[in-house]
């Protein structure tokens, strides 16, 4: 299976990046006034949203009720070049009203090591931790 | 360094992330009309612009004018779960009046393989490479 993105100037730092379908997501790497997402958030993006997708799809299968889910990442940069990530961590904030503790462990265990195309993606010297909170209402 | 994301939700298969200056994208996995990148395409994304920042940069070090920096990224995955990127190839189109062939080959090496924090984050078992051309106006 192929994937594909086009990267388009703007400047020296700030791009634009478009999928094969003409989405188009803006890019930049200023310090200060941000306009956009850096590079390396969108790759932080991309590792929360993809194991998010999974672990709601896995509740719905279990004919669970999803009102909620939010998550965080966090990422530890090298300071010496090249500056990767050294330590990631993603925490989802579940509200579920018949979730339980025991389904949700599980399933984000799956999400995130077994299902996440982009965390599979990562360098095996990345350490990618998980964790998750849940709520009824 | 830290870099922290927050994921929040739409529905399954569509999402929003925003960093903490409040920058916002749209993600979604959906297949057909598709309003947003997936999770997959924000990793190329990452990896492809993060080396066009420091190619840019490396440019201007040298007093070498840069009119267009374009690219594409191209990856593929696996059809078994996870689903990895097994081989991502990102190819620049650079248009300078006064950049030689060689002087842009040693940037994009030293971008891609030294600078990129991105690239510098993938499994060592993603095959990554690179490429570019060059014209003069």
């Amino acid at each position: 299976m192929e994937t594909t993105i086009d990267l388009h100037f703007k400047e020296e730092e700030a791009y634009y990046a478009t999928n094969t379908s003409g989405n188009r997501i803006e890019i930049d790497m200023y310090q200060d006034d941000k306009q956009a997402m850096s590079p390396t958030e969108l790759l932080l993006s991309g590792v929360i949203a993809c194991a998010a997708v999974d672990i709601a799809a896995m509740i719905r299968k279990r004919r669970k009720t999803l009102i909620d889910l939010k998550g965080k990442a966090t990422g530890t940069r090298r300071n010496e070049h090249p500056r990767k990530f050294t330590d990631i961590h993603i925490q989802y904030d579940i509200c579920s009203p018949d979730l339980s503790e025991e389904e949700a462990a599980k399933i984000i265990d799956l999400a995130v090591e077994k299902y996440c195309s982009v965390a599979a993606t990562l360098n095996e010297t990345t350490n990618l931790t998980h964790g998750f909170s849940i709520k009824k209402d």
